[in-house]
């Protein structure tokens, strides 16, 4: 069958309303914009505001044989945004459905639509003085939750697995049927939200990475305020003090009393967050020079590498993990801790400081806190996405805004190690090279995420603005991936253009995965490609 | 295609050699045996000693059009046992598959195949001094991890979540071919057995409660030894305090600071495991009369609810736990703490006080707290199985031993709430008339398993050496479970003679269910009936 784009565009206008879809050019330029090196046009964008919409839609997709690519707010910055792995989709963007159908205060546990973004949920959760607490990850006030979900993304709180705290789906399937998983398909189950294995294989996890479905609802599990809360920070002076520290705190992480993420990035991570390539001082040279490098590295005391992480929980269990972290990091660091009234404390001194001319440093490292410090408490911040603007000739002034609009080129490649020092140096030495050969600046932040896995958040920034910058990040980051791969290091999750790269050698996982593409969308329409193989 | 045992049986032989295959009725019958009213009879046995030779026997069966049934060691107990659900299957007995692959002291986890029994993995833990504990369910020492896994029980530890615990899966599908789900496929991932993702469709929930292929291994997360270990337990005098004890525990759950499962267990269920029904006094009648009960009840210090649970983690946290869970109980019930410290004190004073004759109290309540505090110490109990005997009219001395040699009768039914004190008296209310008016005592735990979901497991128990009596628990199980998703409270496991039940009304669940089952085994090759719907 030959796909009719024409045909369905009248039938969807006949569901949607004028309103609900779009084919004009201008509107169309504004999704086929990526932050990585080459983006994909889409035939039209549909707008449903109903879970029905979005039943009818896939129906009218079958029928006229065209792909279409379901996102929520079309923020996966870095990974391909808003973009469809083929050309030609229907995008279908469930921005329009954005109710928070749920906040049960009881058991802790929100349900959402959708398009309902981060800053939508924190709001609301504030607003009505619920006292509990969400998770966020770091793409922004402006992403959603399920899209996150869907890509596997994880944020920074105890609940920052969200396989994990995610306690039900609905989903639109291929042939316009809604799959509940867990209990919701019994219609009448009370702990739906709260339970989500059900009775009968358990099917979340087959929804997220792949393209089986489009998910319009989720039960989203939230957090109540603990008791206690603090932050904290080190520093680790020499570069390969990395190795030890990572060593020195898995016990920590195996034995839960650290039970948030932890993030340890590099001087360029701190420097690419707050402020921009120093093209003047570098001469116009890439990569950074390495006595430029340790020029910047003092005038802003930083260090090679720079951890936060947060403790809550009971007063007494706080107390207790403050001495076992400085214990474990005896002759290695020591953690400085903050909790709010410190904060709010510091930030009086540093406004207090300045009005005197004085206090500039404390200033900054409030503001390379600040955002991590938010995101351990669940609240969504745009502070990471400055970072991509790094390698920008000319950066906005002002607040980082969306990327797209500034020509901000961005790769993430994130390998997953064991939690173990020796594995993640190995990681470095193969990526390290590959950054510098490019003439990129390793920019990484390493998360010690679950209780036993490290993951890496490399960042190849570049500037789309400079013509040939854009195929030199796009080599890098092939590079980087299967250099990754090739070692035992495979990325946890990818953009549009790793998406053949992790499927490129045979193995029965992918046939298994394809198996089940066909049995649950044999035309291949929904987002075609999407880690999963295209159909024949 | 018609099946062909005996075409079947001899290739099967040529494989496994005659050590690796049986079909003697003798060895035969003791397979076909359950704790449930009517058991299946397979059509032979198989041994297996490798997964290449799981995989010849699926090629086989194949071929033949035989159903095999995996077992890994067939204790699923009051769910089916080794019982397949359809007649003439041939068994694919596991248990000869019994290595412990790796364990990794840094990392904390184990690599071990079906036949590794729960007592194994703890003894090897113990004997090679690894600090590490693992998480231990109440189906005794002799029970599989892997097989528990599979249906996706659950242990008492912070880790008894199997499907957040398991790191990766080694499956044979039914073409022979094998899945290794994660990172496992890509052969060299260093983080294969702690980041269970992987990259692309998360699919080791599919292999939970369903039968789309037979797990020959996983990686399973131990846990270090922790700091401090506190057992808890507490009494509740009132059948109502019940309500309010869930809702005040509830938060405590919510926050993480009570981590590992909560029993809160009725008269019954503690009688049943540390007696036997009192025929004599009772004159025969059943259920239990009300005067009866509550003369055994006082004549051994009972309330209507024991509650038990451990706070483990750093001696700053237990202390701080055991304030919040005393302050949560405060004018409802006094919480008492036991260590290890304490426990050898009370055993040595309660083995001296009986030697002048007194202290059988004492020695009664040690005997019915250890089993819990062992098992939130990750430490196998057969204990549990007590609880079975219950309404034997001559029980075995001793040890409980294998119930299947005593005509033990046991069904589970085992309906999920929402963590609300209200649900939870709902739950009694439909369950206890039901117990009553089939002739049974309404043996229960509730169980506040993840933090914020209760699952209740119900024990009908009763006397297979009865005319009449396995009929009358057949019904009354079938009827609880109907009452409960009538009602909103599914099972979250079903025996073989609940799978019709769970799936008797039409769900796109149950198509999607059956759709992968078709894709991924065809001819119904594996388990058929278990869990998915028998393909027609």
């Amino acid at each position: 069958m030959s796909p009719d784009l024409e045909a369905a565009i009248a039938s969807w206008q006949s569901i949607l309303g004028d309103d609900g879809i779009t084919h004009e050019d201008a509107r169309i330029d504004a999704y086929a914009r990526t932050t990585q090196a080459s983006a994909t046009r889409p035939g039209c964008i549909l707008f449903p505001t109903s879970k029905e919409q979005v039943q009818e839609i896939v129906r009218v997709a079958s029928k006229n044989a065209i792909v279409v690519y379901p996102i929520s707010c079309g923020k996966n910055w870095g990974y391909g945004d808003a973009c469809a792995p083929t050309e030609g989709a229907a995008i279908i963007d469930l921005g329009r459905m954005n109710r928070i159908v749920e906040v049960n205060k009881d058991l802790a546990y929100c349900v959402i639509e959708s398009g309902v973004t981060q800053r939508q949920l924190y709001d609301y959760l504030n607003e009505n003085n619920t006292g509990l607490w969400m998770d966020a990850t770091a793409a922004g006030p402006e992403s959603s939750l399920i899209g996150n979900t869907a890509d596997r993304g994880f944020g920074h709180t105890r609940y920052g697995d969200h396989v994990q705290t995610c306690g039900s789906m609905e989903i639109v399937l291929a042939d316009g049927s809604i799959l509940n998983t867990g209990f919701g398909h019994f219609g009448n189950a009370k702990s739906e939200h709260c339970y989500p294995y059900g009775v009968g294989p358990f099917m979340n996890g087959l929804f997220t990475q792949s393209n089986y479905g489009i998910i319009t609802k989720i039960g989203l599990w939230l957090m109540p305020e603990p008791e206690d809360f603090n932050f904290f920070y080190f520093q680790l002076k020499r570069h390969e003090d990395f190795e030890e520290a990572v060593n020195r705190l898995r016990p920590l992480k195996l034995q839960g009393i650290l039970d948030t993420a932890i993030h340890i990035g590099n001087d360029f991570r701190v420097l690419a967050g707050s402020s921009h390539y120093p093209w003047e001082e570098a001469d116009g040279k890439t990569p950074l020079p390495n006595d430029l490098r340790m020029k910047l590295r003092q005038r802003s005391t930083m260090a090679s590498w720079q951890a936060s992480g947060s403790i809550s929980g009971t007063t007494g269990a706080v107390r207790a993990g403050r001495k076992a972290l400085r214990k474990a990091l005896r002759g290695l660091a020591v953690p400085k801790f903050l909790n709010d009234r410190k904060l709010a404390l510091a930030e009086n001194a540093s406004n207090w400081l300045q009005r005197f001319g004085i206090g500039d440093n404390l200033a900054w490292r409030l503001e390379v806190v600040r955002p991590n410090y938010d995101l351990l408490k669940g609240v969504p911040t745009p502070e990471p996405l400055n970072g991509a603007q790094w390698r920008l000739r000319n950066p906005p002034d002002g607040e980082p805004g969306d990327p797209l609009n500034f020509g901000v080129g961005l790769y993430w490649v994130s390998p997953v190690m064991p939690m173990e020092g020796a594995e993640a140096m190995k990681v470095l030495k193969i990526v390290e090279p590959i950054f510098t050969a490019h003439g990129f600046d390793m920019i990484v932040s390493f998360i010690l995420l679950t209780e036993r896995s490290l993951v890496a958040i490399f960042n190849v920034a570049f500037d789309k603005n400079v013509p040939g910058e854009s195929a030199k990040a796009s080599d890098c980051y092939e590079d980087l991936v299967d250099s990754l791969m090739e070692h035992g290091f495979p990325i946890y999750r990818a953009g549009l253009q790793g998406m053949d790269r992790i499927r490129a050698n045979h193995s029965t996982y992918w046939d298994v995965a394809t198996e089940i593409k066909k049995a649950l969308d044999p035309l291949d329409i929904i987002a075609r490609g999407r880690y999963i193989p295209p159909l024949p």
